[in-house]
């Protein structure tokens, strides 16, 4: 796989047409790993807090849609969290299998920017685990 | 504060509009955590690429976005992520101060949906603090 560019994304406009989405962030709750952005409508989102199956929208094909239907790649709904000001939307969920399509474990899996956080050394790695704790 | 109930949620329209942007998730890279999603123009991204500094487009301001420019509360990027259909990306980011406007660590601090993962025995942790090293 080649390394992606900036040429690769698709700046769309989030303002207008398709009506009635708020973005949905999922993470999987027991790795952190952020595993996909999508969208979901309202029905959606209210089959999700009924279900704990993660419930989206698909804009491309202008339906809803229940993760891992067809792929068996459900996602069980932890928690749902609205951001602060009521615009954005994380699941945290139990994945089953890849998340991604592609078979990839998260859909984030191609790097513009690569690195490491400054804090990589001992000290860092028992902090982390002391946070996983 | 009162639980936020689905009435709260923001269902915009991500088709149209404004043009040219991309939604971004912002993760911290020391603890895992969701901070915020926002949205990036080519020139924000550029920007964040070049300089490290997590640029973001304002929809509410029209104008481009430094993260903590005014705060103090700045996000040094670490890695840049792409998704596997090019739209939608992930700034993974060292977190100065909250990264939230009402102070809270993270945006995404309401329920509307409280749970914790089923594998929560010690086997669970373990997994975890090895996945963590």
């Amino acid at each position: 796989m080649n390394a992606p560019s900036l040429d690769e994304l698709k700046f769309g406009p989030p303002e207008a047409g398709s009506g009635g989405l708020i973005p949905v962030v999922t993470q999987d709750a027991r790795t952190g790993a952020v595993l996909m952005q999508a969208y979901a409508d309202r029905a959606a989102v209210q089959r999700t807090l009924d279900t704990r199956e993660a419930t989206y929208y698909s804009r491309s094909r202008g339906e809803p849609w229940v993760k891992g239907q067809s792929s068996g790649h459900t996602q069980r709904v932890v928690s749902v969290l609205l951001d602060c000001d009521g615009d954005s939307l994380l699941y945290r969920v139990e994945q089953t299998g890849p998340a991604c399509h592609t078979g990839e474990y998260t859909c984030f899996h191609r790097p513009l920017l690569e690195g490491e956080p400054a804090q990589s050394g001992l000290d860092g790695t028992l902090e982390r685990v002391y946070g996983t704790i």
